[in-house]
């Protein structure tokens, strides 16, 4: 039986993500986009390694990797996190939880002692949605939140439909709610995912890793400013100027979010004509509203929707809403955050704990098991780039306490 | 000889115009972009009538094309504006101009008496540049501002090079300053110009026409903000948010603007990413500020620098500037200024004077010989659109305003 230094296994999980890297980088950075060559390779990569470990693979319907250590008991605690990337991403980001899961299971199996519950270390299909622009398809898949008719529709930039790219994988998206079946005969009792933060709060602090009590729900809409454009020479004060109108309204979300405590983006700016010598007449933003508590995003979105009525009369133009998407927030299992603040604690002294202001696959599976998830500070908050990194010593530290989380789980 | 009566005479400049419009447009407007068959088309239109009232044709170095009427006295007056427009424009923007002049020479020549100044009705060349984006082309040419090495590289939006559109016409690039030379043989002494006003200032004032005495001078510049972008979970206070930055400054480019009367346009704006989720780590904008006052440019540049680097400071973000074009303020001349504003008075009993936020040939013209405008008014302040209107009672009074104007500098 192999013996378990949590020293050295906190580095040889950071070993092996630099080893993941270097197989699936280029100079721009990782390039594991789902549902593509490379992403293939690295989930090769990942069937590779546990087998060797004496894990059972299954794929399930939505294309998910699940790899099974079996335990005394039947009932299961899930590791998981995505493989998948953005293009040009980074090595963390999804990767971390993967690893780690991988690191864990490392400890059981054939090299190591029988677990108290059953194992499974998961790679959530697709999260980041970086081909078709839908995100976290494969723990949606499991948690029924994943629509059919919308997702079909879906094409990539070369104008290839879903369906089609699941071709070489031999699958059809009508089969990716059977992945939820399958999910729900494992006797799953506890869902853990590390990943890096993706935010500088924690660096701010001098933190290197916190537990994570919940994540942000979302509002997000698009908002188009109406007036009528004309050319430069016209005097300003009978301007009807679309984009005057929006940058009035996007400075009032900021303060809307700083007063109410939550996130207000506008991430997404499209002006028409887009001429230099014509004033916008048509101003198209998304806002993105994000708040942990479940009653705010109501008030968030009045607030800027009365932010936006008000500049576009200021402005003499009109304003409408389109709304794309809600998400209520997230509050994870409270005896999943004790062990996981615990586990901070014992590996930090510290009581680090916060909410997460992105989305993850744990915000699909704590809607039908209880799920915790754990972050790992980020340099700089960077993410989704190749400049993203966890500096090691943090990274270490952030995989210890996961590491002791685990335990907690697997073997209480 | 034809009996002149000015009413008719201005009735039959809009009937001409009607002719014009239905020739050369389709359900999305007026269609004579420079370059194209539907220009030549115009051109073909015009050089038939005028050669049907005797005038002689000639199309110079840069294809300006001339009308003549020869006069007692060498001596010319150059009546002019610009045929082509812009894709989906509107029937008056440059066609007024030409087809009130071609109503002002139909008094003279084989069906009228013999003018004292020699008669140049001339259709500028691709004033617009709506096909490669460079305005004025036929003008600047003969004012000796074309920079010939610039224009080469452009194309249009099927990567069609400026030199390869010209093949049709059997003209090259290299020979457009030529017509600087036989401009300059003409021994003209005054350029009139007739153009819709493009704005609402009229309107809003119930005037039909204006006399107009200067073009205000233009400082272009992109101004690029550079911060972080960053998922939209990262906490407000730690963004380093590009767009925030650039909203706040152009909120303040139009206090500028009103503050010293000048004119503040961002009309381009390109944020990086530009995705949902993620807040711009870039933001790239145009600022277009004109004046009509000399030394102005310079003060509202500064501010509006000013203005970039506090937003640039308050938001921890840095700002570059990029810069574009300048192009000093024209004053028409004096003597001209006032035939036309005694023009205005007999047509309308008031004085109406004012300024152009607008470019036009006139500006080109008015570097190398006396020039003068007059605008007439505009429905809404819209042009450049199938909607641009003048209705026919204004119209009419401007074209009369107009013709007073030439007989005064012809015969004068």
């Amino acid at each position: 039986m192999r013996k378990f230094d949590l020293t050295s296994a906190a580095q040889d999980v950071v070993a092996e993500l630099r080893e993941l890297a270097s197989l699936t980088s280029n100079e721009n950075g990782a390039q594991r986009i789902a549902w593509t060559p490379i992403w293939d390779r690295s989930i090769e990569w990942f069937k590779g390694k546990m087998q060797a470990e004496g894990a059972e693979i299954h794929i399930d319907a939505a294309h998910n990797i699940w790899a099974k250590i079996e335990g005394e008991m039947e009932d299961a605690v899930v590791i998981g996190s995505h493989l998948d990337c953005v293009p040009d991403g980074g090595w963390l980001d999804g990767a971390l939880g993967i690893v780690s899961g991988m690191g864990i299971l490392k400890q059981f199996g054939k090299n190591g002692k029988k677990p108290k519950h059953t194992i499974y270390i998961v790679c959530w299909a697709d999260e980041e949605g970086a081909r078709f622009g839908s995100s976290c398809v494969g723990s949606a898949a499991v948690s029924g939140s994943l629509h059919i008719e919308e997702i079909k529709k879906l094409k990539d930039n070369d104008g290839i439909c879903f369906s089609d790219a699941l071709k070489p994988y031999h699958m059809k998206l009508e089969d990716f709610p059977k992945a939820r079946k399958e999910f729900l005969k494992k006797h799953i009792k506890a869902y853990l995912e590390l990943h890096i933060e993706q935010a500088p709060l924690l660096e701010s602090q001098g933190k290197s890793v916190a537990s994570v009590y919940g994540i942000t729900g979302c509002e997000r809409q698009y908002i188009i400013f109406t007036g009528q454009s004309a050319h430069s020479g016209a005097p300003l004060s009978m301007r009807r100027d679309a984009f005057l109108a929006a940058a009035q309204a996007v400075l009032e979300f900021r303060k809307i979010g700083l007063q109410y405590d939550a996130y207000c983006t506008v991430g997404k700016i499209i002006v028409e004509p887009n001429v230099v010598t014509i004033f916008p007449g048509k101003c198209k933003i998304s806002l993105d509203q994000r708040s942990i508590q479940p009653d705010m995003l109501k008030i968030i979105y009045e607030e800027a929707r009365k932010a936006c009525e008000k500049a576009a009369k200021a402005n003499n133009v009109s304003v409408s809403f389109e709304h794309v998407w809600s998400n209520p927030p997230t509050a994870f299992d409270e005896n999943l955050i004790a062990a996981c603040e615990a586990s901070v604690w014992e590996e930090t002294g510290e009581n680090t704990s916060m909410f997460s202001g992105s989305l993850h696959d744990a915000a699909e599976i704590a809607k039908i098991v209880p799920s915790v998830m754990m972050f790992a500070m980020s340099s700089a908050g960077l993410s989704h780039c190749k400049e993203e990194n966890t500096p090691d010593g943090d990274l270490e530290t952030a995989i210890r306490a996961f590491f002791r989380l685990a335990e907690k789980v697997i073997q209480g």
